[in-house]
């Protein structure tokens, strides 16, 4: 492999790989039988919109109302060959390279001399015209293996007239008939929004999107589940069930575990189901019912005393990376910090704090010193407080503390407190892909490049009936502007896909509501262990996604 | 299970395994093929002392010279019961329940009619005669599991005059012939002079120890490792590989990751052999270099320069958790704040400052004010500082980014420096035992079971030939007394195993040295995933004990 780009490093070496990858680079994907042998592509009816659909039939007018499509067994597909890009975008998820894997393997076997090519550093590659071609040689070393280094991601996006036509010329230098797009709901709404000003420009190039992000938060009846959700949650509930293991044995530790995922709270909860913790919290939860801060640290301090009464001196409690993005009034504290961080100079002596409104410098006040440090570091490009700065684990620990105190002076809490942060995050993104992020992951791809081998345009590839084996799973693609909706920005319309976030009517939030009292005060840990690839243990999917399937267990 | 102390937990019921877990319960454990038939026992030639012989006899009269021993197959143990009680001791490890499950298996099967007691919550358990006798239902739910929660474990020592006093009636009340002490050097010291002390008065309760620690820090030619060391590795190493394809991957950042392990850098070593990370700090050689801070940081700031010329603005550099403590310059400041803190106040006016050295002083203020507060915390009970409290993970990131922004403003680095901090500690203690520490762990217990049947004591159960397949382990007892040295304290000389620190010149050191300034700048990373128990990956054993064997690999 050659290095187009400093950014991009030369791919794996067989001396670099350990005793596991080197038998996961064996094992032999399953495909659904559908993709097995020849099938046909079946129209479904005309699709509306989210939301707004005369607003988004007025951004997508070349897409808008086009149907979804499974595919079916039987029939024939053109056996020419066609040229492929595909694109990494955002963030890390477990599974990627397998969606490669799945594209090239489907041209590969179904259109014979195809050419594939791998963008480099996610859309940027695009624009520039950044990429390798994909061979055997090069794709086979990824197989089953975690990371996005084979071709990088990137956060850019293509927006801009500009940018939309640097993304028609590379389309047109390198004559592709379809680019695949991993990522997650803001890569696959500009997805849609590439196949939209291909088709509207007269480019043969279609667009493909793929559901990738640990966070779980793209997903809808047609998409059941976004990569890479299944394995980052194993590995944190890995950690989490050792941790109760240890506190169980030592006894006087309250472990506070920080888990990425910071729009929605699906990581946190999926943990919970796996592991059965004392405490959770989930940020969906917190700003439906409007928690503060001080109602929080009391629910946290009520159960801690309660386990005191019964004789237990630790315990295991998760929050959600995003909790403070939840929590109405500190969203209100950090919306004012925001304003004055950007035309005032924070002095030690504090005079900025006079523009903030009486109840935010109370809360402000409030806080542990250190994170007010935190909420007043650098903000992202954006604008933005960077959340995962913020160790809300330790914001909590001392807070509670405190708290913890003051009762004992009251004699109403007689044990010695011991909290230890934890932040489980980047761990997740990177590990092997679980067997069922192997096997979804293949099959999207195959089924994202039979996708563009049709012909079809402007649709995310879904693979559905998951509960099912394998060989059972459904493949076809989902209209990506019948899962958008509009916001409002600077004045325009912008089309988005919803972030699917917990709802606490749905399946897993239930489950976990039905026995959180339980959990917090008897103890019913459970511990997962390491993610298996082989043997009884290997085959379990996650709770989220069964129990959104409909299964009671 | 009844709960005859709150600080023991009732025993796990079915319903809260894991798959897993489930799985691993079900394992049949091997053995060494010398304790499958009969076999007998063979004295060693008379033995010395680690060092100081003569203040070791004069500590144990009774024991001191005694031969060590190792079974051999043929003959006959008396079939005689006996009465045993085993306790853990310090901090968790996995595999422990397997040296329980391998004494509670031997007595049943060689020693048919014997009594097994559980001392609860560690030496104090012995002390208090708090013991809950174990029945095959309360021992078989806890075999191949991670934990030390089926009788807990705990720091107390067994020191005083009338603290023996109450072990020695215990060991009447309960009628013992034997207890197995399960723990690191400290509790084999210990155990050691308990038989000392039951033998001196005539007691027949004999004392077997088993070599117990995460940090591989108890190890000895007889005693190839100390279990758990394996599987907290494996746990780290994990996590370790996860980082470093998301660091590839991502390119942006630098991952410094602390590693449990105060003592010595045994893990962190083990960690470096396993993953290839780019720096590696190894405490031992800190200390035989006299490194600084500064030395250090110059150190780390100068790899990070080197990678930047080659392209590459992410790595990952591993920190042993005691690392202060090896650094000299800091070991005279905290000596010097142990000082202060016990007789002055610390107020924020700084007037206890001028009490330090004016070089201790100015590497205080040098200090990042967060590490500054940390060092000021609260003292153990020993009036030591607590070191796993320090964050030295972002120390370094802090003194490394400022360096790198001075080298910036020279036009001597051009890239932004991002350091991510992580510290894996107690997500490595109760993890699952890996096969090699369930087999290790169980050939230790049921070979410490035959010593007490045969009637020996003072000895460590011994566990070699570790290379082989198990049926050729070799099983035995060293005289604990060979172990020892003695050190000074308070003016008395005190009996102590030396702590077995990272040689130098020993084979996983010499290993790692002669690739690190490869793994510097190139990327030799190395992602072992996770510890996996069935498959090819299933039967790696560690790479320092695979070196110490003598493997060059």
């Amino acid at each position: 492999m050659s290095t187009v780009n400093g950014n991009v490093k030369p791919g794996r070496s067989a001396s670099v790989y350990s005793d596991l990858e080197t038998s996961r680079l064996k094992v032999l994907i399953p495909l659904p039988s559908v993709l097995k042998s020849s099938f046909h592509v079946i129209d479904g009816p005309k699709t509306s919109a989210a939301g707004n659909p005369g607003e988004i039939a007025k951004l997508f007018p070349k897409l808008f109302g086009q149907p979804s499509v499974s595919l079916k067994p039987g029939g024939s597909l053109p056996g020419k060959s066609i040229k492929v890009g595909i694109v990494l975008s955002g963030g890390q998820a477990p599974g990627g390279h397998n969606v490669i894997s799945g594209i090239f393997d489907y041209l590969q076997n179904r259109a014979k001399g195809s050419t594939m090519y791998g963008f480099k550093g996610g859309p940027a590659g695009i624009m520039k015209c950044k990429c390798v071609q994909l061979t055997d040689e090069f794709v086979y070393p990824y197989r089953n293996q975690g990371g996005f280094d084979m071709i990088c991601s990137g956060r850019d996006k293509i927006e801009t007239p500009e940018q939309f036509q640097k993304a028609q010329e590379t389309a047109k230098k390198l004559d592709l008939d379809g680019i695949v797009v991993i990522g997650g709901d803001d890569s696959n709404t500009n997805a849609c929004l590439l196949a939209e000003n291909f088709r509207d420009n007269g480019l043969k190039t279609r667009v493909i999107g793929c559901p990738k992000t640990i966070d779980g938060d793209l997903k809808c009846k047609e998409v059941p589940t976004s990569f890479g959700f299944d394995t980052a949650c194993k590995i944190y509930s890995e950690m989490i069930g050792n941790l109760m293991v240890d506190a169980r044995s030592t006894g006087k530790y309250y472990h506070f575990v920080r888990l990425m995922g910071r729009a929605a709270s699906h990581i946190t909860l999926e943990c919970a189901l796996q592991t059965h913790p004392n405490i959770t919290i989930i940020g969906e939860e917190v700003a439906a019912q409007k928690q503060t801060l001080k109602s929080l640290t009391d629910y946290i301090t009520n159960i801690i005393c309660k386990r005191a009464d019964v004789g237990y001196n630790y315990g295991i409690i998760l929050i959600p990376e995003g909790l403070i993005d939840f929590i109405p009034e500190i969203q209100q504290l950090i919306s004012e910090l925001n304003e004055i961080l950007a035309h005032d100079v924070i002095d030690q002596q504090g005079a900025w704090k006079k523009k903030l409104r009486s109840q935010s410098h109370e809360l402000f006040e409030s806080l542990p010193k250190a994170i007010q440090e935190q909420l007043l570091l650098e903000r992202d490009p954006h604008g933005n407080v960077q959340v995962s700065k913020i160790e809300t684990e330790k914001m909590l620990i001392q807070m509670v503390e405190t708290k913890l105190e003051k009762r004992k002076n009251e004699g109403k809490y007689k044990k010695d407190f011991k909290g230890q942060p934890h932040f489980f995050g980047y761990e997740g993104r990177c590990g092997l892909p679980s067997n069922f992020d192997s096997n979804y992951c293949y099959a999207l791809g195959y089924g994202a490049a039979a996708l563009l081998h049709s012909g079809k345009t402007g649709l995310i590839s879904s693979v559905g009936n998951l509960g099912a084996p394998v060989k059972d799973w459904t493949v076809g693609g989902t209209a990506l502007t019948s899962l958008m909706d509009v916001e409002r920005r600077h004045g325009k319309f912008k089309p988005v896909i919803k972030k699917a976030m917990v709802e606490l009517e749905g399946a897993p939030f239930k489950k976990f509501a039905s026995m959180r009292d339980e959990w917090s005060v008897k103890n019913r840990y459970i511990n997962p262990g390491p993610v298996q690839f082989t043997g009884p243990a290997s085959d379990v999917i996650n709770h989220t996604l069964r129990l959104e399937l409909g299964s009671q267990a």
